[in-house]
């Protein structure tokens, strides 16, 4: 429909207004040649006009020419003056992050292995849903997501991470950026925050947009330095202690309990535990979640499907300890679920069928063979591997030579691989000083891809390990 | 799976320790009667110890009496002490914003009718989009949404609402809180805010849990009083001028050219225009949007799907000027689209497939019908209908008599019916000092309920007309 802008109390009658306002959107290419415009009943009950108004309106437009009338199907656009185009000063909207060239292989960290979820039996369970909720999918659902998913969360999250939550603690939400922020609503952007250095860019992103300036607490191969943390004067401390990005770390059972400590020290102390993708894990025992250590008051835990499911799919949670949850109910009452009903039910009946296990189970068998194809590749003296017991990325430190981490990503990229230093990771302090130091993601490739990716690589970087 | 921290550093031996881990579990009721243990096997390599520190565990709880061993199928649980329930201290976590009472009408201005949605084209889009999309869905979109999606806004926008934008100027998101926060985030906290007095609780709460008292406007029969915006010293003010929230006054043709001459008096200046319900437009011609209206540079328009399609739909857009577009790009940048991609591509369908713009014609027609029957059963002496020009809900104002907005809230509580009064809405200021107004949702309920809750309310009130 057109929408003009017709006022009675202008100089020149109402037909003329809108054979103006025709006339230009003809001219101005926005009504196209060919198009049909509304009927002139249609048109007169839409703008409230009489129908003689449009009658005018139209039989000016034809005697000029910009539209003809084919009987008994109505009035066509007819020229249309292509001077005036749209798109000209349009703002560049490309994907922010996406890297500019185009490479042979993306060794992002963030690469997820997507063919192969069990996306036959999601298309299933979500025409299942459709079919059994109908209607009731259209309702607004509880603020914190439908109870019976986060009845699902908690039974997993106690069987497999050992974190103690009820369904009432659980809020869900559309990832990170939105979960996150609302909690430092909670917290308050006046308190002190600390972050792990070199730590997740996009967290501290979140933190600086909300006018946050974080502390930096250095990592080790240890994980958080926890004594550093307890220097500085942060009540706030965001961690990823089951695998720490970038580095891979895992956060030793010392410094756990150091942490744990310097939470109960002080009151409005809380520790933000990001078990982003813990779900992965190589070597070793499982590592349960901090948030089950013994002090669950001290610890919001944070978790998205980002990576175990999907990225498209924008479901995350966060736990929240009780007293935190009781100010969030407070204060963010009448906000409304951030995720659609729909996939809230499809992904709870996923849990409790026993695919998501499943597909866990599989991806990390997948993920296993992937990494070990990818290290033996790698497993050529100058080079070693660093923080491989989870996650889908790892570390690879270039102990000899002479190029900087910069020159060889550079070379990297010019021989088709993408992929970053630990350089840039470090958002507050100088940079990293030790050896160069690259991040590795191989989520995304088969086993046989990244063993050619990994011969790519040490051929642009030959003279390097020999130099 | 259970995941017990195993320490090979501690005194007691792992059987042991894993042996007291299960105990407890059963003790608690965390695992319950009848459940079955995983096998030796499994649970061994999940835990990454021997198999006969497993059997050693299994053995010690089968002999007290925990577990029994069923031949040929494994181990289950015995005997489980109830005594320990977990939901006891629960954190309460109902619905905050849901009536306390049950009613037997509920006429909050938010109702919408859902029963009328066309759920099964819905629902044959949603599987259309499952098979032809299928693995694609599972991809990250772009942060701003699918073009796609974004292309059908533009078009609506402009031929509907007069709205200019192109796609790139478009941000989808999961609802007005995450939206209005990021934008809140771009402008900045520091920055002076204006809101209109009666207006929208939840909008002044979002600006509230972001640190910002706003300046209040007061709102007159012809909208926001711009003169009084004038006086304050607000930078960005947000404003509902298709059908003022909640008093249901449409922003006058001057009011509007004046708020335009007043962002652009000053740079950093913007208008929030929240088009919440401009589509439910019963009477007088179709006023276009603010944004259209020669200074699209100074406004930021918002719209949610949440009133004409479904509340549990999550989604909804704002449209950004050019600069504060770059501005966002740049801030930020790696920030996820919060919407999933299965919604914005079947979404897609039901707008390029004319659906929508067919469903809203409907919609519209039907709630005109409610409106009418609605107004015509309170058309009583003493009571006066304000508000009627568009939107889901209206205000009745009591004109005589010598009850106060209070008492009749509460009479038509007593009698079954949920209502407001118009001083719930005062957020800053003292309060509304006129005569009582209470404000009337009439979206969800068919013509004949209306008409017997207009009848169940004047009898509850009997007395106030006559009074």
């Amino acid at each position: 429909m057109i929408t003009p802008i017709l006022d009675p109390a202008r100089q020149e009658p109402l037909y003329e207004q809108l054979y103006d306002f025709i006339k230009e959107e003809i001219r101005s290419g926005r009504l196209e040649e060919g198009e049909k415009l509304p009927s002139k009943r249609t048109l007169a009950s839409y703008l409230k006009v009489s129908r003689s108004t449009v009658e005018m309106a139209y039989a000016q437009l034809a005697d000029e020419g910009y539209i003809r009338a084919k009987e008994r199907s109505g009035f066509y656009v007819r020229q249309a003056e292509r001077k005036f185009r749209r798109r000209q000063d349009s703002v560049e909207a490309k994907t922010p992050s996406a890297p500019e060239r185009s490479y042979r292989y993306d060794l992002r960290t963030s690469g997820v292995d997507t063919a192969h979820f069990p996306f036959t039996v999601w298309a299933r369970l979500s025409r299942e849903t459709l079919s059994e909720y109908g209607q009731e999918l259209l309702r607004a659902t509880h603020p914190q997501g439908i109870e019976r998913l986060r009845q699902c969360i908690c039974r997993y999250l106690y069987d497999f991470r050992r974190v103690e939550a009820e369904p009432d603690q659980i809020v869900i939400g559309a990832g990170t950026e939105y979960l996150l922020g609302l909690l430092i609503q909670l917290l308050g952007t006046e308190k002190k925050y600390a972050v792990e250095e070199p730590g997740y860019p996009r967290v501290h992103r979140i933190l600086t947009n909300y006018g946050i300036h974080p502390a930096y607490v250095p990592v080790d191969e240890e994980g958080m330095a926890v004594e550093a943390l307890c220097r500085t004067d942060a009540q706030i401390v965001h961690v990823t202690p089951s695998h720490q990005f970038p580095t891979g770390a895992v956060l030793s059972a010392g410094r756990r309990e150091a942490l744990l400590q310097w939470a109960q020290e002080e009151e409005g102390r809380y520790i933000l535990e990001d078990d982003y993708d813990s779900e992965f894990r190589f070597l070793g025992k499982p590592v349960p979640a901090l948030q089950g250590m013994g002090a669950p008051e001290k610890v919001v835990y944070f978790y998205t499907f980002a990576k175990s499911l999907a990225p498209s799919l924008r479901i995350g949670y966060m736990v929240l300890p009780k007293n935190l949850m009781r100010a969030w109910q407070e204060k963010f009452q009448g906000y409304s679920c951030s995720v659609p009903s729909f996939e809230q039910y499809t992904l709870c009946r996923f849990m409790e069928q026993g695919y998501y296990e499943r597909h866990l189970n599989r991806m990390k068998t997948l993920y296993r063979g992937r990494q070990d194809a990818l290290v033996k590749a790698l497993a050529v003296p100058g080079f070693r591997v660093i923080g491989r017991d989870a996650g889908l990325h790892f570390m690879l430190e270039v102990a000899s030579g002479s190029m900087k981490e910069a020159e060889l990503v550079e070379k990297a990229a010019r021989a088709g691989i993408y992929l970053r230093g630990l350089g840039d990771y470090y958002a507050g302090t100088g940079g990293q000083n030790g050896p160069p130091r690259l991040l590795i993601g191989y989520g995304a490739y088969e086993e046989t891809q990244l063993v050619e990716a990994a011969k790519i690589l040490l051929d642009a970087w030959k003279g390097e390990q020999e130099g």
